[in-house]
Order: structure tokens, then C-alpha cells, then sequence
């Protein structure tokens, strides 16, 4: 297990870190103010959602390689399955993939989306999960491109997940059979499970992001009250060494929706406090 | 599995789908005006909370049988484990063991509570509970109560429990080993678990409570917003099919918190709502 006490090189931003994938909320801070600060800070890199990326995906890739750090990931394709699935699918899908792409990020997120309307209970969303991703992933492959399907906490079952644990990601990644297609493990999501550490030795290679925050032990809100490493409940040094014995080496992205307290201060604070908890807690 | 379509005597209420269980919500029937009702719709039973019984257990569940129901159960003990644990736990513990006894019913369910203070993650706060319930399983038993652990959703992890699989709950029977020390299977807490069916054979005899509602698809609330059978996204046939085939014969209990939806509706109307479903959807 990598010693980051000393050592937050490995330290990721997921910009929704600082409230930019909602409006109204965070500090309003562009791209390359949020390049800047992270840079100065010596961090490994950015994961961006679409939305702030619009057509600039080559000038802000560009910008942060030479700001000497990586993008990480970018957040993320359509819903794949479930009502809210777009009409065009796989344009969207498709257009994902190409930021991905334009962005020199080898990695793209899946939030899978929830049950397949007409349908009851896990199994049927999840093999058309399945059959989408195989349909995309042949197209990311050619680009470059990674998918990392991200389970969530069975608390976004029905609108926002088939997919609730690691197993449940690999479910997928088995039925696709793809090189490119794999798993995003959040703490957020996976600190309950008993066979946490199991399912990411089963993973193996195919864990291609590791996403962190806390789980609070009094959490107020279902999508937006994640807690600063080190406010909650999760283990996160546990989960790390697990992520780690699996055989993951890459960036450790610190991902925390927080409308009430973490949105509402200042960009800077959240950083610096990021990097001090990086290495007390993580 | 049981042929319920032309049949609801295995059906129970649980009050808190009445909105009984908190102040200012449901139409405030004392339980009288529930057993009348409950009965005159030929129902197996009623599972209480304790706030609605006081020092009337013996008279309420007299009644309850005088009406040709059985008491199916009783919510619940305080919490055994995490920041809210009772400061006098094993006598408010014992005194809901005693109440089950003098209602005459054969299980008292156990939320667990939250993450133990001063521990991370889930292992340390399991094994205090297991702790917990082995001190208080030989009191249940010499008074005839069956002590049923109810794991929850992960959503409420941190602050109302520390099981959130019917798997979670088998190691603590395992670890207790007390014959009338088993699990309560609720569809909202468990029906996104790929492992479910095979945790329910696993559970075999030690399946002492199958509740039952529907997880929305949409849903706006972590307490108090479950949906009526037949609602939602849960497959209700699938999982009462696991649970029978484990050897669970006994009362399928409606429990739906639903401050916005059933708890402004007529108890009436909620209780014949809940027959038609139970015989179409369950």
C-alpha cells in the first residue's frame, strides 16, 4: 500500500468537489482557475464533468498537461438504461467519448441509470446494460478511451443505478467481456460492503478509477451531503489497501457533492483541506 | 410458493403504514379502531410500535386475538450499538422483550443502530452488536420472544445501522448462535442485492419476518417516502419466492412510511388498497 502521509501526488480533484456540476452553486471558478489552483497545490490531476467542458475539450486537455498534471477522468456517459435514457443514446454516448477522447483522458465514467420501465427488480436492466456497453465499447477502444462502470449506493435504485456494488459492476464487465470496460470504485457508494474487498481482488486490473469523500455518519441529504475524508464513518484506509492490493497504482479522485458545507466555502479552503486529510486519512 | 391471488389471510399491517409511528401524521386511530378494521378485512395480524402499546400490552393483544388475529410482531428494541444507544440500554432493551412477551407475540425486530463512535467501517460495530444480542437472547428466550435483525438499506448506514444484507445479518446469528436470534426480510431494505435468494436459503428457519412495500422509482425521500406493493421497482413475486423457499410460512406485514402519499389517505382506503395489492403484486 502506497504511503501518501507525506505524499499527496496521487491526489485527484473531481471538480463536482467544488459545487461546478450545479448551478448556483460553488464559487463559479472556470476551468483554468481550478487548473491553476491545483497545479500550485502539486496535485496529480482533474476529473471534469461534460458540462464544463462544452467545445474547449483539446485547449483544457492541453492546459492541464502543461500545467504538469493529468486529466484523470471525465464524468460521464448518458444514462444507458432506464427511463431516463436520452432519444439519441448512442450520438450522446458517442459524443462522450469523444470528449473523453479530445481531452487526453483515458478514462469515462458510467453512472449506469436506473430500472428499465416495464421491468421489476435487478436482473433485466442489468443485461441491457450490458448490451449497450458492449455496443460502445468497440467505439471507445478505437479512441483510446476506458469505460468505468461506477456502482452506486442501493439508494439511487430506480432512477440512477442498475448496479449496486462491485460484484454488481463486475456482473457487467464479465457479461461485456471487453479490455477497455471496467470498474469505478466510491467509497461514497461501497464503504457498507462486507465483500468490498473480495469483489476488488476479483476486479483485479479492471478497477480503473478510485473515487473518495466519506460517508457521514449523519448524512441529511440522498445526493448531496458526502462528507470530507475523514468527517464519516467509512474506512478509508481499508478500502485504499484493498483498491491497492487489487492492483491499482493510479490517482485517488476526491469527489464531494456538499451543498450545505463544502460548496459554500472557498474553493482554496477546499483544497488545502483536501490535500490534509489526503494524507491524514486516506 | 403460496397462491395469493384469491387470498390475504397471510396479510399483516404494520401501523407505521398508517403513519402511526410519528406524531402529526396518519388519521391517529388508537389500535382498537385498527384491530376492528384489520379484522373486518379478514387480515392474519398487526405488528406494533411500541409508543402505540404504553402499559397496555396484555389488554391490546388480548384484543388482537379476541378478533381472531395474531400480534405478527413488535418494533422494536432501542438501539444496540452506535451513537444512539440508550444510556440505560439493557433495561429499556429488556422492557421491549417484555413487552413482546406480554402482547403475545413471537418476535421483536432489531434495528441494529449506527457505526459504534471511535470505530470506522463495519466489522468492529458488527461484532459489538453481535455482543449486545447475545446478552439479551437468553432473556427473550426464557420469555418466548424471537429477537429478528433487520438489516437496512445502506442508505442509513452510519447513524441507524450497521447491517445492510441479509448476508450482514446471518454473520451476526452466526456469531450469536441463539436459536431465536434471526433475520426480518424487508423488500425496500434488500431487494437491489444480487445475493438476496441465496442469503435468504442460507437464513433458511432463521427467516423470522418478511415486510413487504415498494421501492419508487423515483424516490424523494430516505425515510418517508416507500411506495404501496405494485408502486415501484421491486420484484415482490421474486423475493417472496426466496423467501418461502428458505421455509418462511408465516405473515407477509405492509409497511410503508409514506409521509406525502398514504399517511394523508384514509386508513380505509390504505387498508383495502393494501388487500387488492397484496393479491395482484405480492
Amino acid at each position: 500500500m502506497r504511503d501518501f502521509s507525506n505524499d499527496h501526488s496521487a491526489l485527484a480533484l473531481n471538480t463536482a468537489t467544488l459545487g461546478h456540476n450545479l448551478d448556483g452553486f460553488g464559487a463559479g471558478w472556470s476551468p483554468e482557475q481550478i487548473i491553476d489552483a491545483c497545479a500550485a497545490r502539486g496535485m496529480a490531476g482533474i476529473v471534469f464533468w461534460r458540462r464544463e467542458i462544452g467545445t474547449r475539450a483539446v485547449e483544457i486537455g492541453d492546459r492541464v498537461r502543461a500545467a504538469g498534471m493529468e486529466v484523470v477522468g471525465l464524468c460521464r456517459t448518458p444514462f444507458l438504461v432506464g427511463s431516463d435514457v436520452p432519444s439519441d443514446l448512442m450520438e450522446d454516448a458517442h459524443a462522450s467519448i469523444d470528449m473523453a477522447a479530445a481531452l487526453g483522458t483515458p478514462v469515462l465514467t458510467i453512472v449506469t441509470g436506473g430500472t428499465e420501465p416495464g421491468t421489476k427488480g435487478i436482473a433485466e436492466s442489468k443485461k441491457i446494460l450490458a448490451d449497450r456497453v458492449a455496443l460502445l465499447a468497440p467505439y471507445a477502444a478505437e479512441r483510446g478511451v476506458k469505460l468505468a462502470l461506477e456502482p452506486l449506493n442501493p439508494m439511487f435504485g430506480g432512477n440512477r443505478t442498475c448496479i449496486y456494488t462491485v460484484q454488481d459492476a463486475l456482473d457487467v464487465c464479465n457479461a461485456v467481456d471487453a479490455p477497455n470496460v471496467g470498474v469505478a470504485v466510491d467509497v461514497y457508494h461501497v464503504w457498507w460492503d462486507r465483500n468490498l474487498a473480495a469483489s476488488c481482488t476479483a476486479a483485479g486490473e479492471r478497477i480503473f478509477g478510485y473515487h473518495i469523500c466519506d460517508w457521514l455518519e449523519n448524512t441529511t441529504h440522498m445526493l448531496l451531503d458526502r462528507g470530507m475524508m475523514g468527517d464519516g464513518v467509512a474506512d478509508l484506509k481499508a478500502i485504499r489497501a484493498a483498491v491497492e492490493h487489487a492492483g491499482y497504482a493510479g490517482a485517488c479522485e476526491v469527489e464531494i457533492f456538499s451543498a450545505q458545507n463544502w460548496w459554500k466555502k472557498d474553493p482554496n479552503d477546499v483544497l488545502d483541506t483536501m490535500v490534509e486529510r489526503f494524507r491524514s486519512d486516506c
